[in-house]
């Protein structure tokens, strides 16, 4: 397994334990998370662990696809909150150490089909 | 370049171009293209090809970042209608000849960050 896809099983198999010394071990000092639709970031290990601890519900996370190359890695994850799930897509960029250097995090939420395409689209 | 990454490239080049015969030669005859959030199945090249031929808007696309292994790719792009920008992420695999077996298509809308974490965050 390239070695980016292997660190960031490791970071989602972190936060799903609530494994905060795991899971800041993968992380650059420096680390950079964005969440693009709220244009929101967070700059620093110690500030993006305390966003983690703090964040409210009991997520719990399920990998679905993991794409890693030499340059970074992109992960598709289902996040499940009681009976509800979301997907969570992250891009990630690694520092020359292996460790995470930034994240890009998109949370697309569920909505109803515009109409004018039922005659090519099943459901599911 | 890995191969698939060529692949996505030329993908989502041929969709600006709005040329279709190249756009349907990534394509296998029974690709599948899924939209998560609408929970919408698309099957087969034809019916593909059709659903975005009919798209409606003067939309425009630019690459963000492409990941891809020998298992698949993924791509993150922004598309342009206007003054507005939206990112498109798309999972990726392929058939044995390299052909486009899977497309699962996310699109992320921006939201308003919700109050509690202005204390960690800055906006950009």
């Amino acid at each position: 397994m390239e070695p980016h896809a292997k660190t960031v099983r490791r970071y989602w198999d972190a936060a799903e334990a609530r494994d905060w010394l795991l899971f800041g071990s993968v992380l650059a000092d420096d680390v950079v998370y964005e969440l693009h639709q709220t244009r929101e970031r967070i700059r620093g290990r110690e500030a993006y662990l305390q966003f983690n601890t703090e964040y409210p519900g009991d997520w719990h996370v399920t990998i679905e696809r993991i794409v890693a190359d030499a340059a970074g890695a992109s992960c598709w994850a289902m996040f499940a909150v009681g009976e509800e799930s979301m997907a969570g897509i992250s891009f990630f960029t690694f520092d020359s150490a292996g460790a995470i250097a930034t994240i890009q995090d998109f949370w697309p939420e569920s909505y109803d089909p515009p109409p004018g395409r039922e005659h090519l689209t099943e459901r599911f």
